[in-house]
């Protein structure tokens, strides 16, 4: 999986050979057609390991109250990875998506993480109901709805005209505090700032 | 550019030749290589056509007020066309942003279409402001930007995972009625409709 990173990284996706992901392991060509009917195959492992990886990277998210934790998922998942390689990789996502029309496996694995990601975000968001922080009629699945939407808009702008996702990041710690805030809740540290200024 | 836009929905990008544009037109394929050097010099003319029409027909917006004419124009731009060919074309388009970091001319394009998006929304948002409709601590470009992200992510996503962009569309126009407008604006067409039930 590792190797099928960095040769993605390397290569990009319609590019991407075999050979390329053998040359980046220390298995040969032959070894990963052992395990893989091909490219296709491969790649679409790859997908369920990345949806893996995600569901135990976020299965507890720091922060004190349910808020806090949705500021802080969000603000992980928007923001890209310091490696040096994190925009190539989000190119090569971004053309696995323009390929799911056109493959199913791919198309499930992608419906599979986007279920993931909307199921995360819609617990988070009830959670913050639940103890009250969050407006009443603030309904969790719309809201996840919505953030997905936000995360996948993110990342193609990124991938295709080069925008920084920071400014979508900011813009969503506003919603949090401005839109799903109950107006009772205490003053949120952007608030905190302005008061300062 | 119609031919071009037929065979874009047919074959998709990545398989796409100037034949199978030739096909679709009552030009040859030489006529066609006289015009253009090939299919990416072929794609960036239709990319730049696309812009132009979208230029011209948000040249005006219907409705009485700002707030009316940012509804009805974030209604237009998630709205899918009829056209049965639409799906393939939010393909065909995603097929090119995921090309964009490997074609200087396709981020060039598509890069002057996120700033053109931008600029209609941020002037939709800013008379909004200035007829008093919007909070006053509304920032015309954040949200701008904010909305041409959500927009390209409704898109992605009705490609990658087949999300229908209604229910972004929905969210949206909640999004300006609640978090938009001013608190003393007259009730919403929402709030109308609450109310009646």
């Amino acid at each position: 999986m590792d190797a099928t990173y960095g040769a993605l990284c390397k290569h990009g996706y319609a590019e991407l050979t075999m050979q390329d992901i053998a040359e980046e392991s220390s298995k040969s060509k032959g070894t990963l057609h052992y395990h893989f009917e091909g490219k296709q195959d491969l790649l679409e492992s790859f997908l369920a390991f990345l949806l893996n990886r995600f569901e135990e990277r976020t299965r507890t998210i720091p922060g004190e109250t349910p808020t806090e934790r949705l500021h802080e998922f969000l603000d992980e998942l928007l923001t890209p990875t310091d490696e040096e390689s994190a925009e190539e990789f989000r190119t090569a996502i971004l053309e696995i998506k323009a390929q799911s029309p056109y493959n199913e496996a791919y198309r499930e694995q992608l419906a599979e993480f986007d279920r993931a990601l909307h199921e995360r975000l819609a617990s988070l968001v009830a959670d913050g109901l639940e103890a009250g922080e969050f407006r009443a009629d603030v309904d969790p699945d719309e809201t996840a709805d919505f953030l997905v939407t936000v995360s996948n808009g993110s990342e193609t702008r990124a991938a295709a005209v080069d925008r920084s996702p920071e400014r979508t990041k900011r813009h969503v710690h506003q919603y949090i505090d401005e839109y799903l805030l109950a107006d009772d809740t205490d003053t949120t540290v952007d608030d905190e700032m302005e008061a300062a200024e």
